[in-house]
């Protein structure tokens, strides 16, 4: 006889924790499913978040761990183990893991998150939140009057961009290309900051630092050598990847890969829903991811309700 | 020469409070208008939050606190003062107080939230916070195996008794009317809860108790007699009121008053957003405003950079 869950949760970054929350509360039989050996996603890695409401400059980790906290308090219930595959359809739901394990469920929350893209280049992994970051939003404001680079020529790039240069002494966008991917308005807005300079058909080639990020190694692709450039701190901007591949042909999903998913977080598929970064989505921050959660909890009430 | 703000934000519960924090660490010219002489809106009268993600079990009036001191370390800009009347179509917007004080803003959020529809009856004042609650999903955890009763006949009022009939010893559920407004779905779900009682053709006309509520004083409309139930504790659902009568033929509102505006906060003018529980939303709560006021910046900054 197995157990048949409410809901099951993949993932326990801020979304799955919330979600994990609100389920608790509303006395649904839950189990999160976690595949990292720790909660939080994405923020473990980030090295202060001061804009999660309430609870000003915490280290990622330690925000990771009060959600966590929050959890079991409430008597949520976790696994370790990594969902590889998933069958959807119908009212009976199931997941499998990679060791095998089977678990059926009225309802599934899906909130994986995504994984930023990184530019594998040297030095990136060994300066990861020591002068790397892939979020203007979340970290810019450590950056104030500093000189740092932006990499990348898409929306998210020039946007950033403009974000910093606010905030910093002096901005690079570095493109490897020879203009920008990005809204022509925010092309325009960019340039009238007379503290952004453009680096165009550049790629960077290594990050250098001792303790913390002191410069980049660019290579300039027409004339095919390199040079140095002296900055405090480097943002990648290249775009993020959610690994939705199990539910190709189930699921909808936009040309990224995001779950197609609205406010209400309810994908294409009764019962399941997407929550947090890996949905279709205007801001990928903590804060929206919780929100997400504790609304994704609601429609499986509704559905569990038969709404 | 007047100030141009980038965005003038309205209200200052969790949705305004959140917008403050995005807005300052954008670096925006803002201001936050409360009229309250203190930050919270409706959490302050919530004797316990325990569903805002990484603050558990939390006196609403210390989160609000909390959130304020956030917002003040960042340095956003606050005033007290009532706004009365809005100039909000064109590129100049203007905020009046009711002092004829007068503020000109690129951009305004509307972050006023709503005032839960009171029964008007003896005892309700008395007893706010001390077993009266107008919100199941926030409190109904604080009355786990107790004796409840919901008052109200609509969607909220069958949702929050289901949601209670999971955690309470019994629930009564009173109602004016001798069947309920609800959906039929809920309403057979409610009738799979043993421990669910309906209470047609009965108003409540008072709120009795000594440090906390006792009981409450039903009228039964039918035999024009009174008869008293020993409660713990009473869930009023009788709806909730955004008060947006300054906003009538300019902004778009559902039937209820509620500011037409989906995830992106947008409102139908240009320029002017409304985030938390003002706007036509799916979930109301802390965590959920507090994405709205991220979201909202969001839109501010899109807006000023032309998108």
């Amino acid at each position: 006889m197995e157990t048949m869950y409410d809901v099951i949760i993949v993932g326990s970054g801020p979304a799955g924790l919330a979600a994990a929350i609100y389920a608790a509360r509303a006395k649904l039989k839950m189990l999160v499913l976690e595949k990292a050996p720790m909660s939080g996603g994405q923020i473990i890695n980030t090295y202060e978040v001061d804009n999660y409401p309430g609870i000003p400059q915490i280290n990622g980790f330690d925000l990771a761990v009060k959600f966590r906290e929050h959890c079991e308090k409430l008597g949520a219930e976790f696994l370790e183990g990594e969902a590889v595959s998933f069958e959807l359809e119908g009212e009976i739901k199931k997941v499998i893991l990679d060791d095998n394990r089977q678990f059926q469920t009225k309802t599934i929350i899906l909130a994986m998150g995504t994984i930023w893209r990184k530019l594998g280049v040297p030095g990136e992994d060994t300066f990861a939140g020591k002068g790397i970051s892939y979020c203007a939003t979340c970290d810019g404001a450590f950056f104030k009057n500093k000189t740092v680079a932006v990499v990348g020529g898409g929306d998210v790039a020039a946007e950033d961009a403009i974000f910093l240069a606010r905030l910093c002494k002096k901005v690079y966008l570095i493109h490897r290309r020879g203009e920008l991917r990005a809204a022509k308005v925010l092309v325009e807005a960019l340039k009238t900051f007379p503290n952004v300079e453009l680096l165009f058909h550049k790629t960077v080639e290594e990050i250098i630092g001792e303790e913390i990020v002191t410069q980049v190694k660019l290579k300039n692709l027409l004339e095919d050598k390199t040079e140095e450039l002296a900055v405090d701190g480097i943002f990648i901007a290249v775009g993020s990847l959610p690994d939705t591949k199990a539910f190709q042909g189930v699921l909808s999903m936009d040309d990224n890969g995001y779950l197609e998913a609205e406010e209400d977080c309810k994908t294409n598929v009764a019962g399941v829903f997407a929550a947090g970064d890996v949905r279709t989505k205007i801001l990928r921050q903590v804060v929206t991811a919780a929100a997400d959660g504790a609304t994704a909890i609601t429609g499986v009430e509704h559905y569990l309700n038969g709404r």
